[in-house]
């Protein structure tokens, strides 16, 4: 599925060789930039250039409905995807103020809402649902595969379509009450671990809720034998239809050698299941912040990922991305404009 | 030494209360953007706003050298120093770079470089040394009680020029061959922490280097008995002219109702100094990032502050400041244009 052509593999060892050297000499101790030259260094190599830049950066929000909320996982009732799409759409989320901030494209795209957006029409409104909400997975598989593929293909889709508006920094945020059931058992059944390592507060719910989640996720990994399934199987099962179409839109941006912007727990409980279906996935991914939800720092180390930020945030929507991406394009400026030693006439260290 | 009407005390609890509703109505779960909330809440408080703005944010890099050079502790010779102050006016530093990106203002203080620059015109240059260079601390106190004095109102001054520019954010930021070591030897006195606690490796010294750092401090402090000393003392014996510089100028901040914000070990080292000769001090100051320099956690800790980003960077002259800006900016932008649940028609949570 999505056969990435890893440019990293392709990239000559004089151009890395050249890139570092470029690094390396800038005015500066060696290594001072931190996690700042491993994000420019890994945007040189995707684009293989040692003057990447960052064109047309896009934000995907995609919002849908779970029917594991009907098993009162959540603090927030269902209402408030649909309510938050609009929110989105008027401008008045935190994603909005965000990505205003930074000029990045926002599209807000309805995956799957339990409600009818039929009458909607907004420039940055894409409505290609699968079906008014997935199934709840406590009864039953929360997607068909047919719908779990319509779902992958239509996130490929709407990547497909921004590259070709000339983006190639694309990152993956969502919206969907009860999203946080559905990412914890994505993980659960992929890394093999309990339900209660997964299942955290998300919105903000109390322990009790908490262990009524894990104990959701636990039951379901077990109806369906989840722990031996293959990667689709436990998406069509537990996931829903905005993580799989982040799947696939994550898939296909890394098909495209654009760099992946990860979000929060959920969006990367869908770049764990695009890293089980493409091994060299991760490579055309940055992971932007930790949040605060209790199972994101696991799940990042198990993808040994290394976030920009850890604000404490727990918000989703893409708020993550668009906070982190002035950091990214702090990388890019100090690889294009900065002096080298040599430029400055600034004396090398002693060594 | 500098009275500051602290804002925080006398805002009323009306105004508190009103500022704290503000933040949790957002259409956002409660407390979900994390560390963003904490910095829109202090802003709001310095500004008394309940939509507080950025205006003129200004960064200013203190550049010195430090006799203490001679005793080897530096991977660098003491000329860079130097070079690298015509780097900053040449725009080619890292701090450049950066402070470009988010429109801050850059000013280039000598506050005692080892150098002449009585010819160097420049519009961002202030060119105000105390002296060429410390005297080396293992042999004598690096400043006399004058100079220390002298450098501390200096930075005030700037501060109050900075003010009335209409500046109301200002980033501590400097440049100093072999200032850790001052800075560590001021964390060692103040905070009666071995030299070997507060000692690290700079710009990439080796760890023989560093064990001749922490042996150079603690026979300092020993020699000064500085663990009994009063703060200027300290200054004043293992300091250096762009940390006095600093502590001035953001004591002179904090007078001002000006959000302080602090770059990594050795503008820290400044704040910590700021913050024993006026108890009020810290709740002026955000902790931009924390510095790879090993100490610089634990003297983080010892201010209870938070920085707002960990990346590894251990480069100083600002950058860490200039790179977490935008942070600051999404912070007082979600407090400013993000809908409430009211004005959006979300529904708040069940409980």
């Amino acid at each position: 599925m999505f056969e990435i052509i890893a440019p990293l593999e392709k990239v000559t060892p004089e151009f890395v060789s050249e890139l570092q050297s470029k690094i390396d000499f800038k005015t500066k101790p060696l290594g001072s930039l931190g996690l700042l030259e491993e994000v420019a260094f890994k945007a040189a190599l995707l684009q293989r250039s040692l003057t990447p830049v960052f064109s047309n950066p896009s934000i995907i929000i995609f919002a849908a409905d779970h029917g594991v909320a009907e098993e009162g996982v959540s603090l927030f009732p269902q209402v408030v995807t649909e309510q938050m799409v609009l929110n989105f759409l008027n401008g008045g989320a935190a994603i909005n103020c965000f990505s205003n901030q930074h000029d990045i494209t926002l599209k807000i795209v309805n995956a799957g809402v339990k409600a009818d957006f039929s009458a909607v029409k907004h420039d940055h409104f894409i409505n290609s649902p699968i079906a008014n909400g997935t199934y709840n997975f406590a009864l039953q598989s929360a997607m068909t595969a047919e719908q779990c593929l319509a779902a992958i293909n239509k996130g490929a889709e709407i990547t497909q379509s921004q590259f070709e508006q000339g983006c190639n920094v694309i990152g993956f945020g969502e919206m969907g009450i009860a999203n946080t059931t559905s990412a914890a058992a994505i993980m659960s059944a992929i890394l093999n671990l309990a339900g209660k390592q997964c299942a955290g507060k998300g919105t903000g719910i109390d322990d009790v809720t908490v262990s009524l989640k894990a104990k959701v996720i636990d039951e379901a990994i077990n109806k369906y034998q989840l722990n031996d399934a293959d990667t689709l199987t436990i998406l069509q099962t537990v996931g829903g239809f905005e993580i799989a179409m982040m799947v696939g839109g994550m898939l296909k941006a890394a098909e495209l050698s654009m760099l992946v912007l990860v979000d929060g727990f959920i969006a990367s409980s869908a770049a764990l299941v695009a890293s089980e279906l493409n091994d060299d996935f991760l490579q055309y991914t940055q992971f932007c912040h930790q949040s605060e939800e209790q199972a994101h720092q696991l799940l990042l180390t198990n993808m040994a990922a290394t976030p920009l930020l850890n604000l404490g945030m727990r918000l989703g929507e893409g708020s993550g991305v668009a906070v982190a991406y002035p950091l990214l394009v702090s990388a890019l400026t100090f690889l294009n404009e900065m002096s080298s030693f040599a430029d400055a006439g600034v004396s090398e260290s002693d060594e």
